[in-house]
């Protein structure tokens, strides 16, 4: 218990009690000592009001009068003891915290200020209490430490009480901003000297509360308060603008995972929409996706890469796994202070709640908007920002990188060095990705170049045919339908790296699987149905993730090798053709366990290429990698990395084979998992550094052991990642590669992991 | 270039040159230095040989001199130039050698003796170019060490040339025996000592060449033949009754992998069986199983745990690996030395060959035998001890330890300290494995209890009902079935430890999938068809193998938990009740992954077990242990041992996930690989000690680190491979547990690893 603000003289607090200042008591602190008029404060932690309780049962008074000279410290000049106030000072501000209890008076006698049954020591024990509770939904309890925990007695101020915030919660302008949509008070001109002074000292919006008593300001207490990320970052280029921080400061400060949330799509247009209900908007950013009303389908259609609403009448503890998973979030009960709202923003994910006309049947699965009915399949959009719900899928526009987020992200490369790169394979995500700054392609999945009816029958052709002509001729079609893909993929790179990333799911997949199909499968080999499906049945896969799949295609199926670096060469030759910077071509190897299958594909490509003649031209620039994805290849690194010019982990499969997990089947467990605390966090989602992260460490050690210009890249989704990022950055890597939305992340988080 | 035997004197060899010995070579010296009559022989190497022509070039004669000295050395006391004999003298020997070259009259100038047009150098050189060749399926050429490789001149013997054996091929009985069949030509008296003599020198099955004349025996070559594994075996022990051998030399001397092919099934009686064709025997053992016409097929059904028996016209290179795969082999042509019958005989397959009725069409997958048709899926069953072939499935007698292998394994034991266990959780094979000497059970599948349609209508009834009381009812039902099984079991092993592995394998294997199955389970359950069939496709999953499984079971529906242990716990009370000595169970928990899933399975286990009493009696003993088979498991068994007794790898799934493989989906590339030389051996099979190997040693030194009193035991497939038990020795283990048909192999292997 010390005076951090007394009514007379200075604080003059050890470091150890500096240490200790968590929550309001910081600010009153740090006001005061600048010479602010401030409200006499005195701090008491628990352990010393424990202490002080623990005393009176020894009958020992040692503490009792170092708490009541504390207490005269609050007397000021004219020596009358003040009417007292008592507040909570949590370093997290939560709903079951204590208000302020005001109008106590000064104890009367030693015995007042420690006897809990009086009102003084009642107010401080009811305080203290109240830390125990809170929304069990805010997720763990920081307030670990209890014994620090702080609770605040002041002298009651004289004057009106106002409320302000430092800075506007929604633009991030410089304050005095009003709260809550209420109206900005009347305040005096020394109000903006506090104003600055606070949003310098605590870098973060602040709501305030001064008195003001005749024109004179008395600062009373401040504590943190959440903004828009928009506002955060506004606010933090304005602390840059204002010389108040570095652009350094900046990047530092802003988290990594709210500015994602800057990153949101919005409809593109609602010319032609009409919304079949409003609600409110409560967490910005649009949404598409089919309708679940479980947490497990949300995990599910999740892990098949499907977007879903969530569509429930209100959510609980219970559903915020079905929350993380779902794209949006749609909710017939509750505003922005809801369950819903809260853990939608604090996961960035769109929301819109308290739709009047929604009704939601959870068990037999059905949803009514009005008189629609809506069930498990049917699609919808949602508006988070004004909170519109459209039937139907509506096209989003993408966000995309200016202003604030623009500087931001361009003082963040100043202190970067490790690449962002990102997965792509098209033209327009290319672009995307090069409008939020990425610097190359890490990862094209090359069978992506397959997804289309025609190339999916001519990619059949080739599997299946067992005529050698035929086998040819669907071959040939097939790099001419991906030279054009190609060409256009590195002239849009313009010079940057391309690194392609050879076919590698398991077969079956692009076989085909309805009647219909088989059928028409069959006809165009010439084959009889009976006999395509028996050589369909023999493909068919148990564990397809495990099975016929990555380099085992290229080695089993050397033409199919052959055909993609066919089509990637004529690509890069196309693209030299139309630019003068260099083309940068890497090709990679997925799923090897051992350094033969590596050295297999090295030497076809490296075959391919020679006898290509493409790096001649002196305009192309070649390089040769593998992934390391499987645990044995990590083990055998050492071996691997003398042969090859870069390793670029793919922490999605690591992750599946390291645990034994299977990604498309964990919503199975994975949501009781967590809720039993087996898992801390989903590894799916967050790196788990213990166990994948050892086996990346060991592989990047024993891969530089043998290979000191081994280039490292990380190209799984925990690429986009901010906890996975500040790992990988530990790790020595030279890129990463992330989704294109991850882009702006990952540059940001890499930026303040190596500064 | 030596003379090994000279006419006269002793040969007076070098260690160096001593070490040069291979073949028919190293037995002639050693014949010869005991004072045996031998015919006077030199050895040249080819390393001399080839500088004897070098020198030519260079019109030198120092090692030219030094041949004709060695020449002379084959010159007896009547100083005649002698008749000459060239021969080889392979370490390994092969049907492409050179057959020996006789009559060579003496060189009659130094030029004869060198010049490869003369007969003595052009034989040398004949002898020398015959290594180039024999039969490439025999594997990958031992003489690696070209230079090294000796050819043998010799002085013509005089008197009749007579071959006989040192033992029995097929008794093992010491000889002179039969070559072949052929009668034993008579010998005179003096051949016991040689006899003996060889036997005891080379330690294994002979084949001899002597010349008589007038009743003096003269030895002239002898080379190492394969006698089958049952004479090598009598022959081992015998060698120790005789004293020539200790029992230690008896044990580190028989081959495992030999030893077995003793331990091969025959048919139990076929007396209501009559054969529908006869072929060669050329393999011995019998097999019943699924027909398949190619190496893929026979290694999809080993890896779905099917017996089947390939039926071709003959066998060639490409089918090794699907001979390996088939449970017996039948051909249409070929004898004992065809290719199918070394091979099966190196497998240790039965086989069948030169079936002349039998004619096989690979493409339209048909097998015709007279007039009877067999195609994919039909049974059949072979006898490769008399040739009999069977239509469908005959029973099988199971072998039995007995005679010298009883007595060398019961040698063996005596240099064992790694403890043999048993996969099994039925009455009949614990039984089975008793008898092979199985020291307790390491592995028993829990689910096994469960595979009975009345049972499995029980379980699927606790899986999918959502009523409580239907639901515990179930339960209770099924705790009754089981606990009878644990009994028996705990009572046959009679106080040995059982290893109980609670339920492993993924959920939806044990539920309904055809459409009878389906409207039964659901008609039990009291649900609507297309309920039931929803439920069902919510469960499938898409990896199986890596999914709802091992611990994630036990964690999402405690009840298994709850209602496995609960039968092992009365199971072991009945047990207790019918026995003197303590029932040692322990209790396994399969597929973890983290240390949280072990901690929250041992706190129920834990529970259940003191809220049982059971081990109050105090004639129960009772551990608790994890699987380790997830890479992460081995990563963080520092972590995890602290909380258990022991750990049991499960080597297959760990290679499954280390390599990224499913093993049911291995087959379309696994032969590919291995043609291609991507693997050198096939990971189910030999540990792969580069990549699971260094994590299973990580995991061991990990877990001792943090409970040294750990004990650690091998459950996985490859405790039965003498290879990889060769490893798991070397890494310190306390057990392995193995097929009971493997427990042999694993006693001999074991007792040489620890030698």
């Amino acid at each position: 218990m010390f005076a951090i603000a007394p009514a007379v003289g200075k604080a003059n607090l050890s470091a150890s009690q500096l240490k200790l200042l968590a929550g309001k008591a910081r600010w009153i602190f740090r006001v005061g000592e600048t010479g602010f008029p401030t409200i006499p404060t005195i701090a008491i932690t628990r352990g010393a009001w424990e202490a002080l309780q623990a005393e009176r049962a020894r009958k020992d008074t040692r503490l009792r009068t170092h708490w009541i000279a504390c207490l005269f410290k609050l007397v000021g000049e004219d020596a009358k003891p003040p009417t007292l106030v008592v507040r909570t000072s949590a370093s997290h501000h939560n709903g079951g915290l204590m208000p302020a209890k005001t109008g106590i008076s000064a104890p009367a006698s030693p015995e007042d200020s420690v006897d809990p049954s009086r009102p003084l020591a009642k107010a401080i024990k009811n305080a203290f209490d109240s830390y125990g509770f809170g929304q069990a939904w805010s997720g763990p309890r920081q307030d670990d430490d209890r014994s620090r925990q702080i609770v605040l007695v002041q002298t009651a101020a004289s004057g009106e009480l106002e409320q302000f915030l430092t800075r506007n919660a929604v633009t991030g302008a410089l304050g005095p901003a009003p709260v809550d949509g209420s109206a900005l008070p009347r305040l005096p001109e020394d109000i903006h000297a506090l104003v600055s002074l606070l949003d310098a000292k605590a870098g973060r919006h602040m709501t305030c509360l001064v008195a003001i008593q005749r024109g004179q300001v008395q600062f009373v207490s401040a504590r943190g308060i959440q903004a828009t990320p928009a506002a955060e970052l506004e606010a933090a280029v304005d602390r840059v603008s204002r010389k108040v921080w570095s652009a350094q400061n900046a990047v530092s400060r802003v988290d990594p995972a709210r500015m994602a949330q800057l990153l949101h799509p919005r409809l593109r247009s609602t010319e032609n929409a009409a919304p079949i209900a409003i609600g409110l908007g409560v967490a910005p950013g649009a949404a598409s996706g089919i309708i679940v009303f479980n947490p497990e389908d949300a995990a599910r259609l999740r892990a098949r890469g499907k977007h879903c609403i969530l569509v429930v009448n209100e959510t609980g503890p219970a559903d915020i796994e079905g929350m993380k998973a779902a794209t949006g979030i749609l909710t017939a009960r509750g505003g922005m202070s809801s369950h819903a709202g809260v853990i939608a923003r604090i996961t960035g994910k769109p929301c819109v709640a308290g739709v009047r006309n929604l009704s939601v049947d959870a068990t037999e699965m059905v949803a009514r908007i009005g008189d629609r009915e809506f069930r498990s399949g049917d699609r919808l959009t949602i508006d988070g920002s004004d909170g519109h719900v459209y039937a139907g899928v509506l096209p989003l526009a993408q966000p995309h990188i200016g202003g604030a987020i623009g500087k931001l992200l361009g003082w963040s490369d100043a202190s970067r060095t490790i690449e962002v790169r990102t997965n792509a394979e098209t033209v327009e995500s290319a672009r995307t990705a090069l409008s939020f700054g990425a610097e190359g392609i890490g990862l094209a999945r090359s069978e992506h170049m397959f997804f289309s009816p025609e190339r999916m029958v001519a990619l059949r052709r080739m599997i299946l045919s067992e005529d050698e002509d035929d086998r040819a001729r669907a071959v040939d079609g097939l790099v001419g339908f991906q030279t054009g893909d190609y060409s256009d993929l590195f002239s849009t790179m313009k010079g940057l790296p391309v690194t392609v990333r050879l076919f590698d799911p398991p077969l079956h997949e692009f076989l085909p699987r309805t009647d219909e199909d088989i059928e028409e499968t069959a006809q165009s080999l010439g084959l009889a149905v009976r006999a395509l499906r028996l050589r369909l049945e023999r493909i068919a896969e148990i564990n397809p993730m495990l099975g016929h799949r990555g380099v085992r295609l290229a080695i089993t199926y050397p033409e199919i090798l052959q055909m993609q670096m066919q089509a990637v060469i004529a690509g890069v030759r196309a693209a030299t053709e139309t630019q003068d910077k260099p083309v940068e071509f890497e090709v990679m190897v997925p799923f090897v366990s051992t350094v033969s299958e590596v050295a297999w594909v090295r030497d076809k490509v490296n075959t391919i290429i020679a006898n290509s003649g493409v790096l001649r031209s002196g305009k192309v620039k070649f390089s040769f990698g593998t992934m390391i994805e499987l645990p044995r290849a990590c083990l055998r690194a050492g071996e691997i990395a003398p042969l090859v010019d870069f390793f670029s982990f793919g922490t999605n499969d690591l992750t599946q084979t390291t645990f034994g997990i299977s990604r498309d089947d964990a919503p199975t467990f994975l949501a009781a998992y967590q809720r039993k605390g087996i898992y801390e966090r989903d590894p799916f989602v967050s790196i788990d550094e213990k166990g994948v992260g050892e086996l990346i460490a060991m592989a990047i050690a024993r891969g530089r052991a043998t290979n000191p210009g081994l280039k490292i890249g990380i190209c799984g989704e925990h690429a986009g990642d901010p906890a996975s990022l500040r790992f990988f950055a530990g790790l020595g890597i030279d890129y990463v590669s992330c989704s294109p939305y991850r882009v702006p992340v990952a540059r940001l988080t890499l930026a303040q992991a190596l500064a």
